[in-house]
């Protein structure tokens, strides 16, 4: 069994430092846990009872060893907590700051010591934790009042920051995808980003990991672990700390150094581990692979009703190398008594807004064997788009496994047709840009 | 008066080609000139009223000359239509597609030729025309219950294609800001972007002008006019056609050749004319700019309260040329004391989870004489953000004029925080990169 089961599927919890009121971070955590399928242990030695659960004065004093203890202490108090969990835990997340993120180093090396001597691994120190919505398991200290959580989903997020976990609850939530696990491993002092790709390679409720790394631990490890897991699953990485300024606050914020950028962007290249620019390109990739399944290749098929949206597209699809390839003759022939005389046979494929449900499939059937990827472009101010279309794209993409992904500016019934369209697996985006930056995260584009 | 008065102004409008029904163009448009101020006079051989109004059946039958007037009827047609609009119009808008940009240059060198004799300016061909909500003029074919329109606001839309004028819309709704003007110009046979340019820059309800250009027609023309404009009003452009297969896919759309894109960009970077890289960007500049004024300098503060958001705001910065400069050494003295010991003083000045709403303040007043130009990132998943944040932030915006732009994620509040935020002048982005890209559209990033 994988030593990570007793982080992410734990039988039993103790929550070292455990409060009466969710003005306390050791209160939302206690109640978000009321959430938990299995045991409960707030340890508090000035409280009987918490949020009507039996209390315990200390770590001690547990009915039983526990398979994940949680300790939200002041920093000068841990080492000492730890030093009591001896036979009482299996795995030990620390939320406490106040580590080597600020200069704390010798209080950081102390707990690994201690933990080691006792068989314990550790999450953090300096973390949110973990959130797995399949066993109702979460340990941050952010209230489903402020942030609610994703519903249940394939996607796994491991995030060097808690904000970005948080920020990545809410823009999961605003998609219409769910999460496998999410888990802030802050500090890393033990357990780290290779270990839970390791544990996550093998976690079949997760068919998509992103990632947010500031640094890296151990590169060798990291590499190896990175590289095996995407070659069971989609690995989308987003590196922060490459600028300068960015480098030093992602030491403050970690503890740790983050390296050349350079060289971790030739390393994922090197061995085929897609990475993403920002925020945002992060979420329209997770998003595009969550739907769908990659497939080899680089040429698209830009489909549209709106020429500009089509040259915004094209222009992108150069930048993310991604090739445009013409129309071939034999289907140009097929095409032009099909089309009105106006629509200009190319690549971009215009259909102007005259456009119906039905030419975008007489092109997609006419085209499908040509081209490795599809970006449909459906303006829906106009008249010729009805619901109709989703039932043709349905049929389409049940015969044809390319991907394939969509781009519906916000109007009245965008809303509507973007939920109909991600019902059927399709991925919508708000702009042609960001609808090629989902397509790329499913194809491969050329090498620079 | 500058002559396109007559086309944003009008006080009459016929519409050659008018519809019963919205199944056809003519009959949307005329929909939509139903809400105009002015007099609608619609021409129709066929009927003898169309939606309530009393129809012409034909040019020459006009009752008086008007302003304005449209036509919508097939390619073919338009050299005829135009020539019997001898004394009845001063400005003709040609939705009609079927011109240069399917290869019939004659027919479109034709109607030029005929609008000079006759002293006609033209609009178009093969575009959607005008919308002006301070006269509640609208020529676009797209139906309200389709593409619903922004709201009355300062900034103008120049747009060489219909299909991202009606995208913008979109966006524009979702933003809290409105529109001045919005205008597509299509295949430019007469008035261009440049002419649209002049208007506006003596258009007192426009402070903003956003243009989407994927081919200039005359060079030295539109650097005039676009420098001219840029010297009253921001100007944002993003231009599209930098692809070879965009440029093709530009061609067909317009009739028009994109040419060298770098020499574009050099052009308007010699001229300091400000350009947007895509379609989001366009936005979220013109968001920024539609609510505060631009100002010189490019030394950006980062105030957060989780870490790993100011780290991605830093690398945005380094990749938009805005220089994310040390704490003054002063100020690390003043603002130790007042803030945790695990708080690390630096910039970003990451907050902490623990942060509450006079941190920010705090920070800001501190440091608001040593930068140019402010971020503040507040997610809202921890208890310490309150709506007090709101009018603390007002209170600094009114004392201190430079740029501040903000980052919430989307979580439980922070719909009503942003809509708080945007009134009191502080665009929200939905991201860190987002709201560096928006604020650089206020400052002045260094040079490459």
């Amino acid at each position: 069994m994988n030593p990570l089961e007793s982080l992410f599927n734990p039988k039993s919890i103790s929550l070292i430092g455990a409060a009466h009121t969710e003005a306390k971070f050791g209160g939302i955590i206690l109640k978000n846990l009321l959430r938990f399928k299995g045991k409960v242990y707030p340890v508090n030695p000035n409280y009987t009872y918490l949020m009507g659960l039996k209390a315990y004065p200390s770590v001690e004093k547990l009915p039983e060893s526990v398979d994940l203890s949680i300790i939200i202490r002041p920093a000068p108090q841990v080492p000492e907590i730890l030093k009591a969990h001896k036979d009482k835990a299996k795995c030990v997340i620390i939320i406490s700051s106040g580590f080597a993120e600020i200069g704390e180093k010798n209080r950081q090396d102390e707990i690994l010591h201690i933990a080691r001597e006792l068989n314990i691994r550790i999450l953090g120190p300096n973390c949110i934790g973990i959130y797995n919505p399949y066993q109702r398991l979460d340990t941050l200290f952010l209230s489903y009042e402020r942030l609610k959580r994703p519903k249940k989903g394939n996607i796994a997020v491991v995030s060097q920051s808690g904000a970005i976990l948080s920020c990545l609850f809410g823009a999961i939530r605003k998609t219409n995808i769910g999460l496998s696990r999410a888990i802030h491993y802050g500090n890393a002092v033990d357990i780290d980003e290779s270990d839970i790709y390791e544990y996550l390679a093998n976690n079949d409720e997760t068919r998509v990991v992103i990632s947010y790394i500031e640094s890296v631990k151990e590169g060798r490890k990291f590499i190896d672990r990175a590289r095996l897991l995407s070659e069971k699953k989609p690995l989308l990485i987003l590196k922060s700390g490459k600028s300068s300024r960015g480098q030093v606050a992602a030491y403050s914020h970690t503890g740790r150094l983050a390296g050349r950028y350079e060289v971790f962007h030739s390393i994922l290249r090197q061995f085929n581990i897609k990475e993403v620019e920002d925020f945002d390109e992060l979420m329209d990739a997770a998003k595009a692979i969550s739907y769908q399944k990659p497939s080899p290749g680089q040429r698209v098929l830009i489909l549209t009703n709106g020429g500009g949206s089509g040259v915004l597209a094209a222009d992108e699809c150069m930048r993310q190398k991604l090739e445009v390839a013409p129309l071939p003759e034999k289907s140009l022939k097929i095409l032009k008594p099909l089309f009105p005389s106006f629509c200009v046979l190319n690549n971009p494929l215009d259909l102007t807004a005259h456009a119906r449900d039905e030419d975008y499939l007489t092109a997609l059937h006419e085209l499908k064997e040509d081209y490795d990827g599809f970006i449909v472009i459906s303006l829906t101010g106009v008249t010729g788009i009805t619901e109709r279309f989703i039932d043709l794209l349905k049929d389409f993409k049940t015969n044809t496994p390319k991907p394939i992904v969509s781009h519906i500016a916000y109007d009245s019934i965008s809303r509507k047709l973007t939920l109909l369209l991600e019902k059927i697996g399709i991925p919508v985006y708000p702009s042609p840009e960001r609808a090629v930056r989902g397509l790329k995260a499913l194809l491969n584009p050329s090498p620079c």
